[in-house]
């Protein structure tokens, strides 16, 4: 069944007329048809069943019931990711969002190849939610996790988390392996944590001792070296393991 | 620090003439100059520190030392994955390898709509197996996965392991969330696990009686929906956690 996010209030019983997108998603794509259902979630992160209502010059939802159904992880993770190069941050972004993140944040890392020109910014944040918006309609969340980037690390890390970590490859060359399960075992519903990560240059010593004087620990992600890239889905899928699967 | 596979005997202090795709690499594409160190595997898995010496005619390594290191996990995990559309298979090769996989078997799983032909599977290994070697070695793993194709689910998943899941979106959806930390918390060292994944269209319900009916358990890997060249990453991330972190 298509799952699909409308920035509004929804109400079973409603007739709501098709936003533009999901009409050229569901009809024109998918071919939906006359009593076709899908999963519609209001402002609230609430899912409801629907289904297509068409006349000769309207396309409407018909809400049906709403469903009982939370794909989200118990607490909120932000990633913090050096930028990279390529098409490292699409990746980063639709994987991430499959694995339930919250929000994203890329920086302006001191050993990132890869630059973000400032007139550049908005257009890839435009496309990058959209790639969030696709992934978490695919992966059928109740959220639609936030892309953002801010040019100095300083202005995202003293914002307020419960729990806060830097993945370190020198801390993982030295065997930490006990702070990330330390952390996430400490959390409750509705805390939230973040996790930095350097580019594929690896992340600076000036950047460690700033994260260490805002309370940051460094963590390992395994014995193995991961790319900048996947660092990130391995913290997720840890953090899903340890908290939905246990 | 570079890191290869050389296929042989390796003892401290011998002096070894460099195999050329590793000469290619190290020397050509990074630079490696006299005295340059490396890590360099042998067949047995252990890792040595050499470095470059090169005469007008020959480039030799000398080894160093041997470093005790082991990047691999606890017990061997193959994941079999149905055969999935454009360039996931080796996306999925590449990432495994980074998680620590063992071995990557492809299947024609009855809902894959791509197929291997026949007389391409041969091609289409050996372009795998190379991707498994070289993010094993950028991944500084002690063991290059084996990757390979069986056209029959059957004659897979005949062979002995100590746990067999298949991970099944229906069991995902009806909340089960305890099989996967089950199965790694009966695990021992040395012990193997093997995972079935289907395809983009999923496992079909015969293939799913035909694993029950050779012990496999269904097992969800959480409550979102992940795309199939995801879920076997999601699984070896998990198994690191609960393996390795904890």
């Amino acid at each position: 069944m298509q799952h699909y996010f409308l920035n509004q209030s929804i109400k079973v019983g409603q007739l709501i007329s098709i936003p533009t997108e999901v009409k050229k998603h569901w009809i024109k794509v998918m071919r939906a048809s006359d009593g076709t259902k899908a999963e519609f979630v209001d402002d609230h992160e609430r899912v409801f069943i629907g289904e297509l209502v068409q006349s000769s010059t309207t396309a409407s939802i018909k809400v049906l019931c709403e469903k009982a159904f939370n794909a989200e992880l118990p607490f909120s993770v932000t990633i913090v990711c050096g930028v990279s190069k390529n098409d490292k941050a699409d990746w980063i972004v639709r994987k991430a969002t499959e694995m339930g993140v919250d929000r994203v944040i890329f920086f302006a890392s001191e050993w990132s190849i890869a630059k973000w020109p400032l007139n550049r910014v908005q257009k890839k944040l435009s496309r990058l939610n959209t790639i969030a918006l696709s992934a978490a309609e695919q992966s059928h969340r109740n959220r639609v996790p936030l892309v953002d980037y801010q040019p100095k690390l300083e202005s995202i890390i003293a914002a307020d988390y419960s729990q806060k970590i830097v993945a370190y490859e020198e801390s993982a060359k030295a065997g930490e392996e006990s702070m990330l399960h330390h952390c996430i075992n400490q959390m409750h519903l509705g805390d939230s944590l973040v996790a930095v990560f350097g580019p594929e240059g690896g992340i600076a010593p000036s950047e460690i001792a700033l994260l260490e004087s805002y309370g940051f620990k460094k963590a390992g992600l395994g014995p193995r070296i991961l790319r900048t890239e996947t660092a990130p889905l391995y913290l997720l899928a840890a953090i899903s393991a340890f908290s939905e699967l246990s």
